[in-house]
C-alpha cells in the first residue's frame, strides 16, 4: 500500500466531499466522526478534519495539516482528540486515508457484541468491496475495542491490535463508531460504504430473528 | 451562555437553513415543529417560525419577530401555539436558539417511556456532542412531559423542570417531539442531530432486544 | 372547502413538485401512485398525473386534464385506472387536490389491520396537521378498503364510505397505499406527510412491541 | 420485447443517471452492483458499467461497450466479473437493459429464504409495476440462486432458470443482490424500484411478525 503523492489541497477537497456524502447518509451527525489523509509518511503529515465542525457544511479550507504529535502545521482549529488513532493507523497500515463514522448500526452492534471482542461477517458478496477480498466465502473480523477518552495512552494497544490482525479493514469502538482506512480517500470511502452496509444487514437480520 | 449579537435577518437565514435540513431528514414533516433564535434577551425578542408553514420550503422572509407575550413585532403570520415554551427556554437557559422536532423515534420512545418520566441515555460517544459533556461515561437525562394544548398555563411547570434539571440539553413531550437548544443556531442544530441520533440508536436497540 | 381558482398550468406545476418530493421519500416508487387537482368542480375538471410515468422525473407538461368520465381533454397519455377514485373524492369532499401514495408502512399496516376495517390513530401531536384537528386528544380513523382492479364499479361503495365517515382525512387500500386530499395541493401534501409519518410511528411501535 | 435502437452514447447517459439514483437510495454502495443496456442483439453488444467504480460519481465516459465474450470494444476498464450473467439475460430475455443492485433487504431475504429456492410475493398493488402484470392478485416468484465467483460456468444453469421461469422479472443471488431487466433502461429501472419496494415490505412485515 503506497499512498499517492497528492498535495494537501487535493486531499483536502477529497476529504471534504467524502465527509459531506457520509453526513448526508447520517453517519457523521452532530459534528461526530473525523477523516484524514496521509500527505507524507516520513515525516508523518496528516490532512485531518478539525474537531467540532459540522461535516454537512465542511469546506476544504477547514482541513488541518498536523504532524505525528498532533501539532497543527497548517490551518486553524484543533485536531480531533482521536488524532492518536489516526497516527497509529497511518503508520501501522501505511494508510493513505482514514475514515471514522458514527452510525446507528455501528453503535448498536458494537454494544451488542462488545463482550465477544468483535463481529465476524461472512458469506456476503459485498465483502468483495474490501481490498484483497476476492470471494464472498470470506470471513471479515471486525474487532471491537472499548471506548476511551485517553487515546494517546491506548495507542500501543491499538498498534498491537492492528499488528495481530493484519487482514482486517476496520474496527469498531464500543458504542462509538467505525474506523476504516484505505490506500487513498476513494478506497477509504469505499470501505466505509461496504462496512456500514454489512453492519446494517447484520443489524436488520438480528432484528428480524431476534428472540427466536 | 451568551447569545451572539446577530441581527434578525442573519438568524432568519440560519433558522431557515436548519429547518430545511431537518425537514429533509423527516423530523419536521407536515408543517410540524418550530425553531427560534434570541435576537435580544432584555427585552426578550425571538425570531421564530410561523405556525402552519412547510419547513421544506421555508424562506427567511417568513420568519417572525415576537416579544415575550407572543405579540408579532415584525413579519406576517402567527407564532406557534408553543411560543410560551420557547419563551420559557430562552429565559431559563439564556438560550440563543431553540429547535423543536417531531421525529418517529421521539414519538415512539416518549410513548414507551412516558410513565418513567424520562429516558436515561448513557455510554455513547455521541453524547460528547452535547455542550459540556466531555466523556461517554455520562448519563443524559431526557425528561418526558405530558402533552398539552395550553402551553401558557404549563410555563411555570416547564420553568421548574428546567430549574430542577440544570444539566439537561433537551426534553421530550409525550407522543409529540423533542425540544433542544443552544448558544446559537449552530449549537441548537448540533444538539438536535445528537439527540435524534441517540433516540434512533435506543429505539433500534429496543426493537432488536424487545421481548427477549 | 372551496378549491382555489387556479389555472391548469399552475396546478400542474404544483402537482409535479409534490410528486417529486414524495418520490424522493420512497412513497411513489416504480411509477406507482397518482396525484390530481380540481381545476373546476362544475363541470368537474381534474388535472391528473398520467398512468405509468416515473414520478421522480415528472414534468408539468405530462399532467393531463380530464373530465368526470376520465376522458382526456388536454395533454397526451392515459389517466390512471384509479381515476374513478379521484372523481369520487373530488365530488364527495369538494377536494382541491388528492394524493395517492404507495409507501412501505401503508402496505404493511393495511395488510396487518385489513380485517379490522381500519386503523385508529390517537394521542399524537402530529394529528394536528390534519385540517380541523385542534388537539392531540383526537382519534383519527383511517378506513381500510379491499383492493380492486374495477374502481368504476367500486365508486358507489367509496362514496358511501366517504359519506359515512365525514371526518376522515384519508383511507388505505389493502396492500396498496394511502389516499388523502385537501383544499389545495399544499394541504393535500401536508396530509400526506402527516399520515405517512403516523403510519411509520405506528408500524415501528408495533415492530418494537410485537410478540410481547 | 424489442430493444429500442438507441446509440451507445444515449444509453451510456441513461445508465449513468439510473446508477446515480440507485446509489442515492443505498442500493449500490461501495462500487457494488452493475448495469447494462443492449446496443445490439446480433451480434450482441452491451453497454456496461466497469468493475470497481463508484456508482454515485459515475460518468457516461466510464461506460464500456463489450461483446458476448466480455471483450471490451470501446472504453477503458474491465467489465464486471458478472458480465456472463448480463449476456445470459440479454440473450434469453432479449432484454434492452439489466440492473443488478445490492440492497440490505435483498441480502437479508435471500439469506432467510435461500433454502426455499425463492420468495413468492403476492397480493400487492405494486406488483402491477412489473411488465405484463395487470392485477394485484398475482404471485411473483423471485428465484434465489446460490452465489458463485465463476459465473461463466454458471451461465448454462442461469439460462435454464430463465427458460423454466418464463414469467419472472428478476431473481436474487443469495446474500448478494437482485437482478432485474426490462425492454429499456427506463423499464429496468422501474422493475428495480418495484422489486426493491416489495422486498422492503416483505422484510419489514417479517420483522414485525417475527417470532409470533
Amino acid at each position: 500500500v503506497a499512498p499517492r503523492n497528492l498535495g494537501f489541497s487535493e486531499v483536502a477537497i477529497e476529504l471534504t466531499a467524502l465527509a459531506r456524502r457520509a453526513h448526508a447518509r447520517g453517519w457523521l451527525l452532530g459534528t461526530s466522526g473525523n477523516l484524514s489523509a496521509t500527505v507524507s509518511l516520513e515525516p508523518l503529515r496528516l490532512a485531518i478534519t478539525p474537531t467540532g465542525v459540522d461535516k454537512g457544511q465542511l469546506a476544504p479550507e477547514q482541513i488541518l495539516l498536523m504532524d505525528a504529535s498532533g501539532l497543527v502545521i497548517r490551518g486553524q482549529g484543533k485536531p480531533t482528540a482521536e488524532a492518536a488513532i489516526h497516527v497509529t493507523i497511518a503508520r501501522r497500515r501505511r494508510a493513505g486515508a482514514i475514515v471514522h463514522t458514527h452510525s446507528t448500526w455501528a453503535n448498536l452492534l458494537s454494544d451488542l457484541h462488545g463482550r465477544d471482542g468483535g463481529i465476524g461477517i461472512q458469506g456476503y458478496e459485498m465483502l468483495k468491496g474490501l481490498k484483497g477480498v476476492v470471494t464472498h466465502q470470506h470471513e471479515e473480523w471486525l474487532p471491537i475495542v472499548a471506548n476511551s477518552q485517553e487515546w494517546p495512552a491506548e495507542a500501543i494497544g491499538l498498534a498491537s491490535l492492528l499488528d495481530e490482525n493484519p487482514h482486517i479493514h476496520g474496527f469498531l469502538i464500543e458504542r462509538h463508531g467505525l474506523y476504516t482506512w484505505g490506500e487513498n480517500v476513494e478506497e477509504a470511502g469505499r470501505h466505509m460504504e461496504v462496512l456500514e452496509f454489512l453492519l446494517e444487514v447484520r443489524g436488520r437480520t438480528l432484528s428480524l430473528m431476534s428472540p427466536g
